[in-house]
């Protein structure tokens, strides 16, 4: 796509138009009108993921969306390699340039990590991820997601539930959301509320007043690696912020209810909730696919 | 192949026409006249590994067969996937699904795992070794040799030797041995012989006695995980149990020796056993690729 | 390429005639023009790595390179391979050929490993580095690289800079350098000048005496598992044996800096020499594609 930027760090970083584009190639590979958006396979290009931090079902939606594009797909191995050798970033990331590989994307632990490339990518880079900052694919594949379910976001409320502050993932889709026309509750205990709450119709700690209001429920992962206590607090997260249908059969319209995934079973959504048809979250595995095909495929120029 | 099962999870799930169907695709395969049984280059499937204990033998193994038979191949590395992130099997394999994975090889620590998978797969599921219950693909490339060597099992004494209480190679390979006709003798510790030996023709904690009348001996592999102490145990069972060329040349006919791999060599079987003529475990490695080329063609409709 | 050795250990295995094939072969690979070199798609080899060493950047490079040419790549993981359940080097191998692997790239911290399998090589092998005895194809990378720059060797000065004594690198590259009649001067401390000089004009623990004389200056990597001291080493280190912009904007003609990679950076290399006009690794990173297509493409027999 032309003037599609080569750092995509951010869902700033994409105009309106841009983003309307990346739906529409997603919606035309998920129905296989794929060819004109299909790598000439006497040019194959290389796509790499550079994960620093785990996450084997992001990493494998990146490596099927690139070979089912025609792509060749590499994985640089983080734990073996040189960026534990005292080499940096930027060193790997012009390496991987001068071996012949078109695209990588990032996973990191550290927030705004490719502000640095920016200026003179050295690469293409994909941000799958960066701290508590961004994970612009995510909500991209998300938009996409609520289009499929016949959901425009124009003048429908999504809560966000739970830790608001430190998701890169709401971060992401509230750009989104209110971009794209949506009314944003954000729902969670008092210190997962962000500061800046710009943009929100409604805050609340309150998960039966956002239920009532909204169209669509969208439910973050309990980062585990932050609770290292009992799982006390997996049970009680549950009981106020959790979803189960119990809480869901009360409504007058049981709302669509989204997760990035994993799940933790039984602490966010439970089990019944999973196999409940308000549960949507299949529906974003199989549109990852398509929407990071379509932004592999605008960003590598067809 | 039509009727093929989506879940392959024993050799029981196959009736003994597919077992033959299956030999006999292995054999074209190996004989180069492959066509039919190749993927079309415009829908090439993906098939995935998800291994919760190691074996790059058998992974390695199966990612060739795929890629030689056209589709795509996909590590899902569960050390640093979501199932050590509190999600189940079960959400792990739906994720695979919808993320476009046609089938997946699975190998577990816990017995009959895809049990609860056969009333409604996910996907197609290939047992790659299940707790101590299972290895069905490993026990038909072991028939498929045996049928490579010239010996058709009908009326041959096959004596497995070694821990078959604990092995899911001993299981799949028994049940498969029997229905082809073949004699089975245990051999082994009196601690590693199974409580129930139906279907075995005799038992013995002889070697002498299983080599004076077996025209194959299938030498099991010993779970070095379950012998924590001194190495002196493997030096006893070497001495009992494990084969090289003395005992073997006072017999009047030397037998066909197999063995899954990989071999403790010294243990069960001897350097010089080896190298000798007897030992057809290369055999096994070569027949290995085509009987899971077969595998993977027939579950996913060739 | 006929009478390419189907073990490439050390670069005394290949003949200057050879060694001049391979560099016209990657001058073409990167020319473009590439077709006489790819593998036929009905018959595309398989290409492994074993590496009981890490090394992604190594590993990706031979990666890439065999997928350019059309070959399929798998990698042999060793932290969960069989070579940790007792099995032996040989055996491994012996199961990649009969799996169907063609050639095997391996890394290994052991000298000399790769000697027993010349005389019966089970499969086409290529010494990706074995302890401190060669690594064969980052020198022929090297000489190439001189081409690319326009130094041909003959005649001109290389200085290789650092721990000489326990670098595989070094010994390749000296090797290809004398014998494309290049003068070698060895610069490094006293503990890391090797034993034997032989073939090397000079041998300096003065860097501004090797700076003076030379066209070239190779730096070595400082390996770091040697020394588990305090960072101490390093800062005196960098300050006798590094390079940065000062010690060379005295000279009267900037010399071509070349360093295998990764660089500890303030180190052997100080940042601004990283983004200096004088440091060719860039150059040397995308070369080691092309000859390292070159070498699989000329032993798998194109």
């Amino acid at each position: 796509m032309s003037g599609f930027p080569k750092v995509l760090e951010s869902t700033q970083d994409l105009s309106k138009g841009q983003i309307s584009t990346l739906l529409s190639m997603a919606k035309s590979l998920k129905e296989g009108q794929n060819t004109p958006f299909f790598f000439d396979q006497e040019q194959r290009p290389f796509l790499a993921t550079l994960f620093l931090e785990n996450s084997t079902r992001t990493k494998t939606s990146f490596a099927i969306a690139a070979l089912k594009l025609g792509a060749h797909y590499i994985d640089f191995n983080v734990s073996t390699s040189s960026l534990s050798k005292g080499e940096n970033l930027e060193e790997t990331l012009l390496t991987l340039k001068y071996q012949g590989v078109d695209a990588c994307v990032i996973r990191t632990p550290n927030s705004n990590e490719l502000d640095k490339f920016k200026k003179d990518p050295p690469l293409c880079l994909i941000n799958g991820g960066d701290g508590t900052n961004q994970h612009p694919t995510q909500a991209l594949l998300d938009l996409f997601t609520l289009f499929e379910l016949g959901l425009d976001p124009q003048g429908k409320t999504v809560a966000i539930v739970g830790d608001i502050a430190h998701s890169r993932v709401a971060n992401s889709l509230v750009d989104l959301l209110q971009r794209f026309g949506a009314k944003v509750i954000f729902c969670g205990p008092e210190e997962c509320l962000p500061k800046s709450t710009t943009g929100a119709v409604m805050v609340t700690e309150s998960l039966d007043e956002a239920l009532e209001l909204s169209d669509v429920i969208y439910t973050l992962r309990i980062q585990k690696e932050r609770h290292t206590g009992p799982t006390a607090y997996y049970d009680s997260y549950h009981k106020l912020f959790g979803l189960n249908l119990n809480k869901i059969m009360g409504l007058k319209k049981g709302p669509v209810i989204l997760h990035p995934g994993p799940v933790n079973i039984g602490v966010e959504l439970s089990a019944d909730v999973l196999k409940s048809p308000f549960y949507k979250g299949y529906e974003q595995v199989i549109n990852s696919i398509y929407m990071r095909m379509a932004i592999i495929s605008a960003m590598l120029g067809n």
